[in-house]
């Protein structure tokens, strides 16, 4: 098996690409670049279809029931869709749902590939570095669903079900929690009439700060040094403004409770 | 004027670090990059004024009334001491604060030197790019701060004391509380036995992807898509820690009412 393993971890895969969302056009997009075979797009809009099957230069359809022979059908639809849609494949499958478990795929050849990061359709994405989480209740597939992922990331792991779910809460939390943070910032630089973009090169220095060093050790600010006349200053700033008043105030009780 | 306000942007200024804390540190080594003088260092503490002043190579003093005659003494110390400290020195003054009015100086010439950075002593800082704001009550010692800044950094910005009191909540908003996400993030990883490094490729992009979009349209997740049977099922993992549930909900509340 040597050789032909090796040989293996290089071959081309068959894929069809289920759903046309920022995850399936990114992820076809470097699956294609990395040599690999985009059979075929689904979307039950016929727009959508069209527009990424234009993209990749493949055919797409509109139909579950028309999706041909492939190595590997990845289903990147909404998370309730995924159970429906599943149940209508005939090849292997795999989702790349960051909550849902790999059970609501069904008792087939199944797996999941998950790549964690924050899409958006305009925006390039190099997948290099992106963590590619991946599981399969088989492990011919599992080999299949590594070396693709490997095919296109340096940074493909193995987890559960339950761990995907709790690092997809954690990503919630680093990802979508701390770009609700610069919104609220945003907000009250423009009613101030302060630039946003002030505060750009401190939002980029607390990011780089965390790959070097724990999180706990990066933090600073007046909680973090338990100023309260501070606080109290600037929890009244937010006197107007009910709801950010609260994060404000849970938030800074959070880090005094760590500092 | 011509020729002699092009060569006072360059002159060289005595500058007296008062405080040796993390701003003090990075900054007085800035400011003896660029090529002024730290004529002293004072620290209430002998160590710490030992200490920085060994890094500089400069004198130091652990009384206020041993500070020298210079063109400027830059106060860098806790906000609630900024105070008494202004009131003990002749020199012309600018405090670091990012909460403190300029009037907290007293009525001699001042001013406010403050740079927009979170900073640790352990870490390299590159001041080209940070903000610094700047303010004063008198023309000519503004535009001496002025200099002064826009000899360490390309991005100087005249503020109100109003003006930095919001941007100061900002910033806390921005970096610490951002940080406060990071490290419950990894909290949660730890406890499932999740590399935390899972999440910095992450990290990187959602504070990238605000370099050039803005946050309303950066966001993304459950709570953008308004995806309540994800939002349910992640309050669930929480339920034994009421703290991070906590945030979990008001943090997704205010997504929800934002998209």
């Amino acid at each position: 098996m040597g050789s032909q393993s090796e040989k293996e971890i290089n071959r081309m895969a068959r894929i069809s690409m289920i759903g046309t969302g920022s995850v399936a056009t990114h992820l076809s997009q470097a699956l294609q670049n990395a040599g690999h075979e985009i059979v075929q797009v689904y979307s039950r809009t016929p727009n959508s279809a069209t527009l990424l099957a234009e993209q990749l230069g493949c055919p797409f359809t509109t139909e579950l029931t028309n999706i041909s022979t492939c190595d590997l059908a990845i289903i990147s639809v909404k998370d309730d869709a995924i159970s429906k849609v599943a149940s209508q494949l005939d090849c292997p499958i795999a989702h790349t749902s960051g909550t849902k478990s790999i059970a609501v795929l069904g008792e087939k050849d199944v797996g999941v590939f998950y790549p964690l990061q924050t899409f958006s359709k305009k925006r390039k994405v190099d997948f290099q570095n992106i963590p590619i989480c991946i599981e399969s209740n088989n492990k011919e597939l599992l080999t299949l669903i590594e070396e693709i992922a490997k095919s296109i990331s340096n940074n493909v792991h193995q987890l559960s079900s339950e761990q995907r779910k709790y690092l997809h809460l954690s990503a919630v939390i680093a990802c979508n929690f701390s770009n609700l943070m610069y919104q609220l910032a945003d907000e009250i630089c423009t009613e101030q009439n302060i630039p946003f973009d002030l505060l750009k090169p401190l939002i980029t220095e607390t990011s780089q700060k965390i790959q070097v060093v724990s999180a706990q050790e990066a933090q600073t600010g007046p909680a973090q040094r338990q100023d309260s006349a501070t606080i109290e200053k600037q929890t009244a700033l937010l006197n107007t403004d009910e709801e950010k008043r609260n994060i404000y105030e849970l938030l800074t009780e959070s880090i005094l409770n760590r500092s």
